[in-house]
């Protein structure tokens, strides 16, 4: 899965319509489908949802998520 | 919903007038109907209370909220 | 009393002065009449009074505030 | 005192030799009179003395305070 | 193997499809293969994992990590 | 000794080869002989010691302190 | 030794090829030969190793540390 990726955005490109995870700085996670992106890392995910150690804690919806509160982000599913 | 958003900064132009939920960074939520944007995510919400653990603890009427403050943004109600 | 603001600066214009709340990352509020802003969000206030769980503290008179210090801005009486 | 104040600099232009106080992020105080400022808000001040829970804890001097470390800049006395 | 680095970036690029280890500043770690990264120091890792204390915490998969969490960036096994 | 200062870094630009204190935001101190700084606040001092409660704990010789990390800069001994 | 800095990059220019310090804003250290820099104080150290509390705690090899963590760097034996 990592071929083609030149520089790091164009993973996200990569990924928009699947599901990702997004650590937080808060020790919380996101899960969503990647809608949108921009060069800060702001994300769009579609049917969100907030986790707290890997447990679901909160339906977001359509969520959009500050780049700046991110420490990574991942596919939600290891295949 | 997700349709025709294609940058971040597309949702909350779609979510001007609808009533929209903050998770802030202090670990507190506004709730309120979002008037005005800008890309600082620098957002104006009207009618606009603060939350904590979800419940209700402050009228706050028409309110400026900083962008650097906030954690993700998804609407108030999920339907 | 959201109408014509396009643009969250808008808000700040129009509460020229007024008496207006300022919620602090410190969790501290200070109260005081709007005399400048600026893209910073940096205000000046007049008749400035430090709050501490809405009880007043200390009174500061002219009061410059960095904006990188508030979390939200709202009016200090709602109607 | 508010009058003639359009932007926030203002305010620190006509605060220059007067005595100010700064409360700063770390919760202590650093007052002195106004010598110089920049757009950063860095700021020198002549006479400089720190303040702990506004007790005076110890002499600076000509003391340059760097500007991301403030809350907010009012009067030393109110007058 | 610190021959050709002029500059920082130098190392990252010859560091390029190996395993490195990535000391965030939340006192975790994440060790991948190197697939891309961004003058921002944003990195793209394949086959990453998270560590706490040295042991294996998490499996990521392809991960995009933010460059503003990272303390620094070391080979995963010293030669 | 204030004579002379039209900008805060004119004050800095008078401290070269005289002995400062810079009051770091850990709560720390360094103490040394201003040798060379830049718009950023970086500093270079000559003869450098880390103080912890005004006490001496560590030599640092010749050494480069972040700008960031500072919150006051003042002579090291006033006269 | 202070002898040619004109502006702090001079000494990062000076110190190439020799040991020196990090002290980082997580209270560790880190000790190792540089090899590069750039006008963000990002590092890349040879044979780096990290400390703590002044006792080797890690070997790091070649590492690249990013200068938003940084306090102060020195050399890493006084002269």
């Amino acid at each position: 899965m990592a071929n083609g990726i030149e520089r790091p955005l164009d993973m996200l490109n990569a990924s928009k319509g699947k599901e990702i995870l997004l650590q937080l700085k808060n020790d919380k996670q996101v899960v969503g489908t990647l809608v949108a992106f921009d060069i800060h890392i702001n994300l769009v995910l579609d049917n969100a949802r907030e986790l707290e150690n890997n447990e679901m804690k909160k339906k977001l919806g359509l969520a959009f998520v500050r780049g700046d509160t991110i420490i990574y982000i991942s596919p939600a599913t290891i295949k």
